[in-house]
């Protein structure tokens, strides 16, 4: 049965709090030369092999239920 | 700069509520054929282009700050 990924992330124009607080954090652990960091949600389903179109399907829910179109972006991928 | 992507997930023995909400909520919706529903943390972050191994420095960074290693598993890979 195919595997899909749905990672969401906030929109680039939109404020990151959780990845500039990690941002901040790296250097006092040791970790200097990382920059740009973004935090968001990781997704994977599994699609029973009766579903015509797995990635369009998971599309339609990333759109519905695991997203908010208004201030996130995500991507759809399968993975297996 | 390279762009590393980090994909953290509750280790697959360990109960992941979210994503069983998710999956309840799916039929409801009108999205039927999809199981095995996982929810984790998605990160990005740009890495120096001095920085020797990027992957390296990252896998790091997962395993102190991004991870509980104890109850999640994490994927890292190169993106860009």
């Amino acid at each position: 049965m195919p595997r899909v990924v749905v990672d969401v992330l906030l929109k680039s124009e939109i404020l990151d709090p959780q990845g500039q607080a990690i941002e901040r954090a790296l250097p006092r652990l040791g970790f200097d030369g990382i920059s740009d960091v973004r935090q968001g949600k990781h997704f994977e389903l599994t699609v029973a092999d009766d579903v015509a179109d797995p990635e369009d399907v998971v599309r339609r829910v990333a759109d519905t239920l695991l997203a908010n179109p208004v201030i996130e972006d995500f991507t759809v991928s399968l993975v297996s």
